[in-house]
């Protein structure tokens, strides 16, 4: 059988205690088959983020084990940060990396929430590909007010009732958002020029929301340690709309306004098809396929 | 221990009798950890190609049997073929892929030089970087009138004794070149006229025999089935001078005599860094690096 894996991405509401942040990175480690590939701090946020991968159920596994010592150890009634969050455990997004599909994942999120509700009784929303309900796609819809004003609402509002699980916030845990995506591309493209308005134009030109390619979100921001404007993006599906597409249309877009590309940045990790496609598209590799990469081909081999 | 991985891309003087070659192949495949990723016959050349990867010593092992059973069933007195060739098994090139360096691959073409002297009593001349004279470096000139030529020359003429064994030639399987090169990209680039005078100046201009980039062949010719003039190229270490580097110096060139890159091909198989550099380039992407790239990190944590 192929090799089989999926990325898990939980955020966390601690982002100042190291020994927390620690115990929680060890019971996902813990977990055979599952490797920790990145997790980051952020003080001001006061929230962390994991990066593990494996095969599925060891996956759902290492997230059960990472929510079960969140809850044991933050107490969101006393957590204070910058960025909006409804649980000790805020979010889990499962991704499809190899061998497995998107509803793999999806089915991977239901079976973790449930479990969730069941031994550690704090209710769970499902976001994205697991919504259950349209509202819930948008993880932002779910989390409006946090768990301040999720507090009251649970149990008083129907359209606030949780997915699984009673209508009440666990206490100290609040409640959390399990779901299934697709592996998001952080991919930002920075302008000759200071000028963030011309940044903002661009990413309103390509951005799905305001009419241009699907999977792509974007935002003009200002690269104060640079003195340049930025085109700030998320490329939620890189096989629907590719990243050297993007970078073309950025790049056409700042000539008409007389604007160089002088760069680009990946935040985080990028998957290798995405970048074999680039290459493939400004090489004009007429034959490119995957199998056509030593790597692949040696993969393949293995798994025969 | 990180992983090491060998590449042998065996050539046999057999490209028209499928069992002859089968068996080649089978004594390969039978070597545990090795894998058999691809492999290609001529018919007009009469000669086969092997592509296999594995750890050091399996790799040995399984070029080795190849070389065995191709002298048990080649009978180079008999042979014909439109391309060079002076061994039963003709050359045997062991290439670096992961985790081992060029001068760990001459060590193994050293002692498999010996081994197929000791066992199978044929002689072996060492090949670019495994070469011991320089003139050998370059296989043309060790494979210089061919098997005919060598049976009557090796024992006559100083400059034709092998690297091992005794200076004659074996009766049926002749004589092995083996050695050791970096992992070597066939990339042919396609221009949108049919003049291959084009092709052939610009092949001139970017190849290092007159005075071009280091690393590169080049030449000029017809791709007649679709009224194209090509520059087909090898490139033997991508490192020193990548892929995109000459994909941009062609078509630089061809804008010159103002004619268009309408496509490219690779040949055979291309390592992913090849690739990931040019995706580099191209996009850009001013924080690249090999780690920034899922699958790497992945094979890094499971490799720690």
């Amino acid at each position: 059988m192929p090799r089989q894996l999926v990325e898990c991405v939980p955020n966390f509401s601690e982002g100042r205690d190291i020994a927390k942040i620690d115990a929680i990175a060890r019971s996902v480690a813990a977990v055979p088959e599952v490797a920790l590939l990145d997790r980051e701090s952020d003080a001001d946020h006061n929230r962390s983020v994991l990066t593990f991968v494996g095969p599925p159920d060891a996956v759902a596994e290492a997230a059960l084990r990472a929510v079960e010592t969140a809850a044991a150890l933050i107490d969101l009634t006393r957590h204070q940060g910058g960025h909006p969050r409804i649980g000790a455990t805020d979010v889990v997004p499962f991704i499809p990396i190899e061998g497995v599909t998107l509803a793999d994942c999806v089915s991977l999120a239901e079976r973790v929430g449930h479990q969730i509700w069941n031994r550690l009784r704090i209710p769970v929303y499902f976001y994205e590909a697991a919504a259950k309900r349209p509202e819930r796609v948008n993880l932002e819809n779910i989390r409006r007010g946090q768990f301040e004003a999720l507090l009251a609402e649970m149990p008083a509002l129907l359209e606030r009732r949780p997915d699984v699980g009673e209508a009440a916030c666990h206490p100290t845990a609040g409640a959390v958002v399990v779901g299934a995506r697709k592996f998001l591309i952080a991919y930002n493209i920075n302008l000759g020029t200071a000028d963030v308005a011309i940044a903002k134009r661009i990413a309103k030109t390509i951005r799905f929301s305001s009419g241009g390619f699907p999977c792509v979100k974007a935002m003009g921001v200002p690269l104060a340690s640079r003195n340049l404007a930025q085109v700030s993006m998320n490329l939620t599906d890189f096989e629907q709309t590719p990243m050297h597409v993007v970078f073309e249309a950025v790049r056409q877009e700042a000539e008409r306004y007389g604007v160089e590309v002088v760069g680009s940045e990946i935040v985080g990790l990028v998957p290798k098809k995405a970048l074999e496609m680039a290459a493939g598209h400004f090489l004009r590799i007429e034959n490119f396929k995957p199998e056509l990469v030593l790597e692949n081909r040696m993969a393949e081999a293995a798994g025969a």
